[in-house]
């Protein structure tokens, strides 16, 4: 091969081959510039094309390529691609996915995109759909996929060695499943271990070889699937409704992955991002959404700065105090939030629950008084060298140390009382938090410097 | 059974009771209650009493209980726990865990520490150990175990199944794995799919039923590893090293642990929490690392406000902008710090690379501008109407507007930019931010407020 007649292929260069395969609509050439890549390179060449194109793509490439590529994308991001395809080709590329993809898009889904897409999939699988797509998200329910590698008490061993060598194209939706027998009324009474088939003769009874099942309910939160799956090294733990019915099973990889999502989701909603932005959305939709909480923001930080206001004869007095004020409440405020980080980990590995809020003050309280004193003292110096003036280092040191102090126990303990009152810790504890260790520090400051005021002022 | 007798089964007071039967000594009462929770619940309970109790508990409980309590813990949790202990107690505890913990949890310990415990491990065993935890904590060779469900290509099918059969109690440690084939020397040849081995005659070859390996080498990293398990659907992956000799596997398991584990220990970087703080670890470590955060933004905090300095006869003049400097900066602050939230979770998706700084900067200006428009007139408004100052709603107004146009298009880069740099984006985007969007903030209120002095002190 002739290497200096290959052009580069840089990723710009990628890019542009692919804008040009879909504005000349070959097909062919885009499928063999997207297949070739690890999913999430060829999602990412995709999201950089235009809505338009982005949409010719899912049209133009085999339809198992799409469904890859809408697999691979975030939930929201997958809503956004299909629902501007036509009805038949959404329906078909859904087809390709597993159910609980399937119910995770067609449930984001308006209602009227959803009916149009489900009127073209089989008959069947739409109701699955349907019924799935009813489920909270982050219970077993909207979890569970409703492919069960499913087989009655009367059947044998045998019989599912013919299901497996049948070489059913479906089996693949079943990896990772063991076999599970249900009785007439479909409710499962065992399943079968992988050693138990391979060592068992074909003709013996599936009742025979089976242990009792562990099934959970369909409204089991994530939480206590966590649990579950800790304790158990199951890949996969079948669903029942509450008459014991096996209607699904969810599987340790979904199980996995919404942990993922939802460690994720949290970080995003401290920094103040809710509903999971991809720059990919519409530009709209991003600054609304931004917006919606900052606007909250806004009336928090207006309710801080009044605490100011009423000290402007005392910042008047003493000038060089506006440049300290900021310092202060952003330094408690960085404080108060490694607490709150530290709660919010221990929360998502079960360490630490509402009930223990007082033990995880008494904590924080010690590392606020180190902290604080170490902190005070530095910045204390700081005032005093910078401004000539030893009473401003003392003020603005003991108000940082009290502050920080006040920051990091409060911090340790905000997302356990939200999660008490049922409010969200992750998108709420940041802005509760800094709006009192901004309103405290300002106070802090400012009644410290009014009671100094003779030996500031000398 | 007569309810009115049995005490409360709240927390408060199972802890108490497992205080006193660690006090007592008594190892069976302790058992008793630890063992039927939840690991995550039992590992709560160890975690609330005081390091001399958790030694105690870790001594007396069965060496199983005790393993599973170490693997439950976070590893850097795990680590404080084991060194406490004897070596030989160690020792016991870690045969029980596969090798990839062990590793995980030796790598961390001193020396001096790791070797105590070595020696009174089981000589093969000790040596995996030894050669696993010398692999970079996010590689194949970081995440993989050295237990492989080996077997050679002279080997057949019958074979495997005498193995499955053979009530090897420690056939549990290779669960998800498919039989691995290796030639003479050790090098991988083929994997046998469980179809494979349901549907083929015992006296059959294993290399007539395998299939080609996909396998990755030792040193590749997290990120790499993502595309691998995306793209296929296997449970495990067999690892080589550089000769292609097999050494170990990765289980789809170990990896997505990882990538939770990667997330969580992000996020606390975001918040200023380096090195995964758990609150029972020791006070001076926990105080010691977060000062060295805080530390390290109070000379940012102070750089910042050296431009307020540089203004103070235009705050003397108009007091009323103390009042908004803070909430300009804040608010900034905040806006800033969505866009890197978003960058940071398409960075982790890999929807984003530093190469796409220029596209990610475009599409958070737009945002910029209408939010920082949006936020300027609410602002301006708050600020006129408050102070009775048409032209201090204006300085304050387009301040913020500028400024929000400013952090976002920033923030949105930042973390691109660390990231080339190979610096960590977890923890120094924020500060960096921050100190960049105080500085421009300052300025451009007191700097605007100079030049619109004649009309605000009218």
């Amino acid at each position: 091969m002739n290497e200096t007649q290959t052009p580069p292929m840089e990723s710009g260069d990628l890019s542009q081959r692919i804008k040009d395969a879909v504005g000349a609509g070959d097909a062919e050439r885009l499928a063999g510039l997207l297949d070739p890549l690890p999913s999430s390179e060829a999602l990412r060449e995709l999201l950089m094309l235009v809505p338009d194109e982005r949409d010719r793509v899912l049209e133009l490439v085999p339809v198992e390529l799409a469904a890859e590529l809408v697999e691979e994308a975030p939930n929201e991001m997958a809503v956004e691609l299909v629902e501007r395809l036509e009805p038949e080709r959404a329906a078909e590329i859904l087809e390709e996915l597993v159910s609980d993809i399937q119910a995770d898009v067609i449930g984001e889904l308006d209602e009227e995109d959803a009916e149009a897409i489900l009127s073209e999939m089989d008959e069947q699988e739409a109701a699955d759909v349907r019924r799935l797509s009813t489920y909270a998200d982050d219970t077993a329910g909207g979890l569970m996929m409703s492919e069960v590698f499913r087989f009655t008490d009367t059947q044998t061993v045998g019989k599912v060695l013919r299901e497996l060598a049948a070489e059913d194209e479906d089996f693949e939706q079943y990896r990772g499943q063991h076999p599970c027998i249900v009785d007439q009324n479909n409710r499962p009474v065992g399943v079968v271990s992988l050693r138990g088939l391979l060592t068992a003769k074909r003709s013996e009874l599936l009742t025979s070889i089976m242990v009792p099942p562990l099934t959970v309910p369909v409204d089991m939160p994530l939480e206590q699937l966590e649990d579950i799956f800790d304790e158990n090294p199951f890949l996969s733990v079948p669903v029942v409704d509450a008459d014991g019915v096996l209607v699904g099973v969810v599987m340790r990889s979904a199980f996995t992955d919404a942990l993922l999502e939802r460690s994720e989701s949290e970080s995003l909603k401290r920094q103040g991002v809710v509903g999971d932005e991809l720059r990919s959305m519409p530009l709209w939709l991003r600054s609304r959404r931004r917006l919606a909480w900052l606007a909250a923001n806004i009336v928090l930080n207006i309710i801080a700065a009044s605490v100011i206001s009423a000290y402007e004869e005392t910042l008047a007095a003493v000038i060089a105090l506006a440049i300290f004020l900021p310092m202060v409440s952003d330094m408690s405020g960085c404080s108060g939030n490694q607490a709150v980080g530290v709660t919010m980990r221990e929360l998502s590995l079960g360490l630490v629950r509402p009930i223990d809020a007082f033990r995880v003050w008494v904590k924080e309280v010690s590392v606020g008084v180190i902290n604080g004193i170490a902190l005070g003292i530095l910045i204390g110096l700081v005032a005093w060298l910078w401004k000539g003036n030893p009473a401003l280092g003392i003020v603005i040191g003991l108000a940082l140390a009290l502050n920080t102090v006040l920051a990091v126990s409060i911090g340790g303990v905000v997302p356990l009382m939200l999660k008490r009152m049922g409010q969200d810790p992750a998108a709420a504890s940041g802005p509760l938090l800094t709006t009192i260790t901004d309103m405290a520090g300002f106070f802090f400051v400012l009644s410290l410097a009014t009671l100094m005021m003779p030996w500031l002022i000398s």
